[in-house]
């Protein structure tokens, strides 16, 4: 209707396969090998395997599963829809935080994936550089119609000097949120505040770009895990990007499914967790 | 009637879409959800939906909107003009002040936009790579005829050792303006030096390019935004592009009208905020 | 007839606009704006306007006028040739020195130039960046016929560690000259020695490429400035780019004549400034 | 089988020339030339001529030697299959680590290549940039389908401040088998860590990717080195890259064929070193 | 008669320009105007000019004049074959040792080259930097089919950390060596060692590349230099590259006379400075 010519643009379009269940999603994040390091894998040696991540991801019903194009090409047998990480950094990575692409999206299409995925770290004094390599992306991804996604984690500049480093604080991830937005992700994975009420208005400025929580470190204990899923899916959030709090996890089948549950179904962690109490009269 | 060979260029025409209305313009600037963050929204949290910033500018008849290619791409409707603002930094970001292209002119024009903007940190240590985003961004404004507003605002360097810092000093803001012009902008935004005198000068120095008053921080009253209005429209402004005086305004739109009253019009703030005892005799 | 294939180069077509009269040149530099600020236009205010320096160029009979893409684009009317400049940075820069092209080559072609000038800074910690910028450059005036003035001038590194910073020293002018020559300047404009014997070197050493005297700071008599021309057309060099030193002046046609006078005809100062007593017996 | 779209791999393809005899291999490093400079063949000046390599290589009956491009633009003459490998730094270098490409894959093709060799130090300062060359080898590899190499070192940053720089740390060790996986390589050299159990955890994190052991400085003995080796394979390692433990032996041809025994054949130390009284009864 | 695909490389067809007569050459530098200055000329003010260079070179029969891109445009003739000099950087820069390309192996050809010349300074901070340049100037000679001569001066890093800077190291002069062949040179210019022992190893590492000595700064003596000329012939070079000890000297055309004759026909300094006294009985 509008006077000026524009590009139409229909996120259901972009999402039909990682966001296909009622428009929730819960992603299978297996790019620690290169962002932390085989340490990750110590606590289920299994996990170490692709091919164990695949079936946790095929056995547990997840919407997609994250791969570095290394393992993609080595692994992805094409039984659950793959987001191609295009970017990684190692630990052992000491300076301004900076993560440089790996791969194209053109080649992300000809390794079977479904969307891209692409960590930028605002703030960074390489803040600029890494704005270059997502303008390439973004415009690649347009061309390929091949959904991005954003983990948009600020990280050294103010966010040291004025946060003293806390990804976590509640307008560090409200920024983070609106920086994915207006960078142009068509989903994003940001940290979690920890409480949902300022997940909220992260979620508020982050428009009608989907969230996704970042899994983080697993947690102690099941609960507390699933506690912050019931949280951030309270306030809006489409669905969480996870991946130590499933694959560190012996029972990561069932964990998943778990996941599925609150995320798909609206369930509540009472009612998983204690399910014999929650139904009895 | 030259003796040598050269193009043709008519400032109107570039400007039909934003400088239609007697060649004046007021832009509803909202690229600040990157460049300061979702802070800026907390006043008036429905200013952080991209929706409620259209309609302020359909309502009040605003000329143009300013918006990053994301939330072009999730927002614009095309009801009224779009600049399409082409990079913006964080405000999370410490080191040397650079803003890196994050959309082409091509892919603006795909969006829908009816001009681009681009700012440039002239005395920043990256003031190097700045100019070399600009002149990309030139040549490909001329190929896709599309008018280039430069934000143009001197920042580091001896903006620092020279003038502690001081943005708004005028003889950095006579300097913002003519860098406009030398590095062919076909509209600028500068910052207001504060009174009308000095300002006359950067409007003068600015030559044929038009120039739009920076809107800056919402101020304490009304008034002292208008009159500030006032004061850079008498010495030959010919517009301004403000955000968080409108949109951090409850009453946005009648403000927003009260500025086309005062650009369009001409009219004075005395006129304005006290229209009964004007008329009186 | 040489045993070798080469390129035929003739120095006389390159420069048939700008060189015309009997091979000199005066030509009026009017960068001024971006390099310095507009402070430089304080002293005449008539002198910020593009349209006030065409007239003077045009009146005076000068050569050809040295302006910015932005200003060419904007006000070039084709009645004197042009001399697009390629680069330039703000006096607001604190870095090594560097100055980026805001213009190709070609560029400069559909905005009516008849020549394109580059500054390079050697010396400066990023002398390379700065050859890598002046090689494309260079490449793309041989495929575009375009002739090229390269501005050489040291400035940092062993400029400030052996000559204190002193850009007039004899041998940082000779060098200076050379490098202009060994990068393949078409002619050049370099800054003046003080004294017409240590100039002669620097002349000698730029062979085949005519040497065009830099202007520098208004002097404070007319006859302090036409004796510097005077010393400099003495000891071979061809002609003057001339900025402040003529519209920084009331008298600026009447002191461009003057110039013209010198440059073209040969007449000496004395000649000039006191024709009466001169030619008395 | 799977239900998305995706390109197939087959690793036997890759390595049908370097892999050819039961999937293992031993190749003849000899890029020490730029690595570390002439004083490596010292010990035995017959190993400054490449010809020599190639001798021993065709002799010993290696799987490959590695060249960089001059050495095999020079000598390379097809009787041993090339790996040729595409970046190298001077051991004069001193800066933060990294090692920029000299060639390109398709240059490698017509010089002859069965495979290229790529080095990447992730922690360096510079791993951004180092990703950044490798994604484009990458890239070209897959396009012209060539097996690529990565030698995976980790240097500097925290491999410094974590592991007081020592590259054989079994973390580090690990990690680089993981980096090399994750970012696409067909093989990998790394370093030993010292013990096959550690070993054996950077095989298992390697995943499907042939893992070759780096030769390092020769050992004081031969069995020092061949035990190395023996540890090597019996935890998966597919064979041995080695350059100075083969040619600074002055029995170079009977070494390389003792390495052919151990890691086509399977045999151990005991019955190599010490045939006679292994076979008595 | 390999078994596997290669290019086929002829040294001989590269060279049959400059290095026509029995395979050695002697070439005439003077890239000094860029690299060191105008002062170079002092000592003989006509040096300063191009054609009394190709007239000495012409002369004293010289095979081959090295010419940066500006001098050759401006002054080369096609009487003497021309070695490009692709890139040079001045003497008052003070930074990280870097020289950029100004000018291309395509443009080398249009300006007639027989081939291109390229310093590399290993060691460097920017030492990837320069390789980066070195791979694509490599690259451009294969297409081309240009000799590609490589001045191979490491510099910096460790060259000041472990040799004090001393550019004529015997390792460092081996080191330079090797790196001209790997990185694909077809001839390469190195400095003296001061001994023919050491020397002979640097030509020995060099392998099939030809060495050519680097003249160096004017001896007090002739004698003095042609004692050097005499010991690298003794040991393998193949000529000199020559300027500052042929055109600094009076007698520049006699002096390459006797070069010619050591070179060519393998006099030694005995014959040629005192012919009767080594003539008499």
């Amino acid at each position: 209707m509008g006077r000026y010519t524009m590009r139409a643009y229909t996120l259901t379009d972009k999402f039909k396969s990682i966001f296909a269940r009622r428009g929730r999603s819960i992603v299978l994040a297996y790019d620690h090998g290169i962002e932390h390091g085989p340490t990750d894998f110590l606590d289920n040696p299994d996990s170490a395997e692709p091919e164990y991540i695949l079936k946790i991801a095929r056995d547990a019903g997840f919407d997609g599963v994250v791969f570095q194009r290394g393992v993609a090409e080595k692994y992805y047998d094409g039984s659950v829809p793959l987001i191609l990480k295009l970017n990684g950094k190692t630990s052992l990575y000491n300076g301004a935080p900076v993560s440089a692409p790996n791969c194209t999206v053109e080649e992300a299409v000809s390794l079977g994936a479904s969307a891209v995925g692409f960590t930028i770290y605002a703030g960074s004094d390489y803040e600029w550089k890494q704005v270059e390599y997502l303008a390439q992306i973004k415009r690649d991804a347009v061309k390929f119609d091949m959904p991005l996604v954003v983990w948009s984690y600020p990280r050294g500049g103010k966010v040291d000097a004025k946060y003293n480093g806390n990804e976590h604080h509640p307008e560090v991830v409200a920024y983070a949120a609106r920086i994915a937005l207006e960078l142009g992700a068509d989903a994003m994975k940001i940290k979690y505040t920890g409480d949902p009420k300022t997940f909220a208005w992260a979620v508020r400025v982050a428009g009608k770009v989907p969230v996704l929580m970042s899994g983080g470190p697993k947690t102690k204990t099941d609960e507390e895990f699933l506690r912050q899923v019931e949280e951030v899916i309270s306030v809006g959030a489409l669905g969480v990007a996870v991946g130590r709090n499933v694959w560190q996890r012996k029972n990561a089948v069932e964990f998943g499914k778990l996941l599925g549950q609150m995320v798909y179904e609206g369930k509540k962690v009472a009612e998983i967790l204690e399910p014999a109490v929650n139904s009895s009269p």
